[in-house]
């Protein structure tokens, strides 16, 4: 089962940049990783020498492709939650396992646990029709598809019954469930990632705060800044004790509401996350390391940041797809920031990589960030 | 001739370790990296996708490589010079050059046009007989082969003429070039390490301190303890001369001996060392990712360390080639301690990894990096 030595290998399912940024620390750790891809020239697939084609929609894909591996792990949410339980009738080792991934799967299944558990989330209601709409009676209204959505996708606010109906008669057409949430007033939006063992232990790293523009992260500040210390803690403690509750195995992060009253849960996922890029550089441990560490069941990583601030900025791809020659002039301008390229193809908007700004002013990392990124992109940000 | 976008594609001659952690680097950058390997079992062939199975010393193999590669780099300095001058009449950019790395493959070229250039370096003479070993005249003497050595092969120090008279003997039926060197009585050993850009930029990390024990290095300390400024200034500017003076693109180790008077050059090495490992968490730019933008002319990344002392343990081999198993161990008992395993096979006294310990204490430092390179190594080290 390995490729060198005694060392187990790790399966991740997916190819995309979380898999491609693992395989740095699969690389450091002397871990054997192959992916699940359905293409060779996926983002991580580009960087990995063990790469099976396939689709992790189908059980058989799954079956080949476990196989060979010593522990299952996932870079997105959408392997079939029965695939995965197929997979662990088998004896695979799955991390997560299904039980635990569900509520990073399905909103409406987290929500109704969180709540069950005494976990503050937004006022929820699933619903079907207009009318369980506006039953549920508070507007603006967030409607979010319960399976599938993610960045921004699948979630819709509706200031009024008009806005609602649509989102309610496509979702009735398309077979999406549907939940009715409160539109939480929030300060910001914070983010925990911790990672769990399946022996147990737990890991937290500080809290960052996140900066989204159209549902789609453009920042992260970390620590989030004049966090309150109790908050702060209280906020780890709770990512830490839903990976408790949840049977969580690998990272979970966990999205939050920053509200005048603490927080509130708002998304989970249960795999390196967009939220935790800043620990590549900005951590002893890497949330990809951590990842690594924690579904083979090694001892946590050290979590300590490495600056007293670390700002991450997402590159988004602009109408220029020659990103290359514009390296020059971010490594010139800034020899200290740190650009990672996903290897994808640019299309406007979407995610084609990330810089990150590590320094003991934040105003000066946030500017030095925000200024690799923009012009990296091309200046769609 | 790129995988994605407008980025170049480098191509590394040689499948070690130093091509492993350059995939790091290069997965950041998304810069798509080749390795030529013989066999598609070595260090770096395990972690990369594209891989091509060739011989170095071939130079029908070496053109074929190079077609795909936009700059054509090196992880070891084996490749016969005169298919490196080859490979540049057709046009393919080496970096570095054949006529600066013959610097680091022929030690008395080295020595020869360091002294013209002033550069102070240990006396020596080519020798070819006994007697021309008696009239250099200095016991203990060292005797070298001007080529192929490393890691202490192809040293010999000798107390007697009739300890040379087996090494001279060995070496003229073997027709290896001799050189005999004075035996510096150093009081340690120390590393400078640089990069330059063929566009001539200069970027020169702090010296550290490297301790060998029967020529292999064991342990590298950042910066070196205790080293007066104006001499650590110094070995800089020496080492970033040398470059500049070679012409070297893409990295330059220089080897030092600090003696009472300064510094002598002991050896050259145009690549990613064994003395550089401990940027990968202890400097802001590893000098993986700043030999990839050395030799693609990218402007040169931020040397400053991270941590106020780094210290860099090479994991030697043991009688148990079962080191996963170790693992646990050494993350339980220090969660910050950064492992790096080769995926080599475990050879009794064979470099199969590096640990890195950061800290503000160099005595803590140190303890903890010995202890888990001696643990993860099986207790050879």
């Amino acid at each position: 089962m390995t490729d060198s030595q005694d060392i187990p290998a790790v399966g991740m399912v997916g190819g995309g940049q979380l898999a491609r940024m693992t395989q740095q620390a699969a690389i450091a750790l002397g871990v054997p990783l192959r992916v699940l891809s359905d293409s060779t020239h996926a983002s991580a697939a580009r960087v990995i020498a063990d790469v099976r084609v396939g689709d992790h929609r189908s059980l058989d894909d799954l079956r080949t492709f476990a196989k060979d591996s010593d522990v299952v792990t996932f870079d997105h949410e959408h392997v079939p939650g029965e695939h995965i339980r197929a997979l662990e009738d088998a004896g695979v080792a799955c991390r997560p396992g299904s039980a635990a991934l569900l509520h990073a799967q399905d909103k409406r299944v987290m929500r109704e646990r969180l709540s069950a558990h005494g976990v503050p989330v937004p006022r929820f209601a699933p619903v079907a029709t207009l009318a369980d709409v506006e039953a549920f009676g508070a507007w603006p209204v967030v409607l979010k598809a319960a399976r599938g959505g993610y960045d921004g996708k699948g979630v819709w606010v509706c200031e009024s019954p008009a806005e609602a109906r649509g989102v309610v008669e496509r979702a009735v057409a398309e077979g999406v469930g549907l939940l009715a949430e409160e539109h939480v007033p929030f300060r910001r939006e914070l983010a925990a990632l911790v990672a769990r063992s399946p022996y147990g232990q737990g890991a937290a790293y500080p809290i960052v705060e996140t900066v989204q523009r159209d549902g789609i992260c453009h920042e992260v500040i970390a620590p989030a800044p004049g966090l309150d210390d109790e908050l702060a803690e209280h906020a780890q403690r709770l990512a830490l004790g839903i990976a408790d509750a949840l049977g969580v195995t690998g990272l979970l992060a966990v999205e939050l509401f920053e509200t005048g009253d603490g927080v509130l849960v708002n998304e989970l996922a249960m795999r390196p996350h967009n939220s935790g890029h800043w620990t590549i550089e900005g951590a002893r441990t890497s949330q990809f390391e951590q990842h690594l560490r924690a579904v083979l069941d090694l001892p946590l990583g050290d979590t300590t940041p490495t600056a007293p601030y670390v700002v991450m900025a997402n590159v988004l791809g602009g109408d220029d797809p020659a990103v290359y020659r514009r390296y020059i002039h971010v490594m010139a301008h800034d020899p200290a920031v740190k650009v990672h390229f996903y290897g994808k193809e640019v299309r406007p908007g979407r995610k084609i990589g990330h810089v990150t700004a590590l320094g003991d002013d934040l105003e000066d990392a946030r500017e030095r960030a925000r200024h690799a990124a923009g012009y990296l992109g091309g200046g769609s940000a």
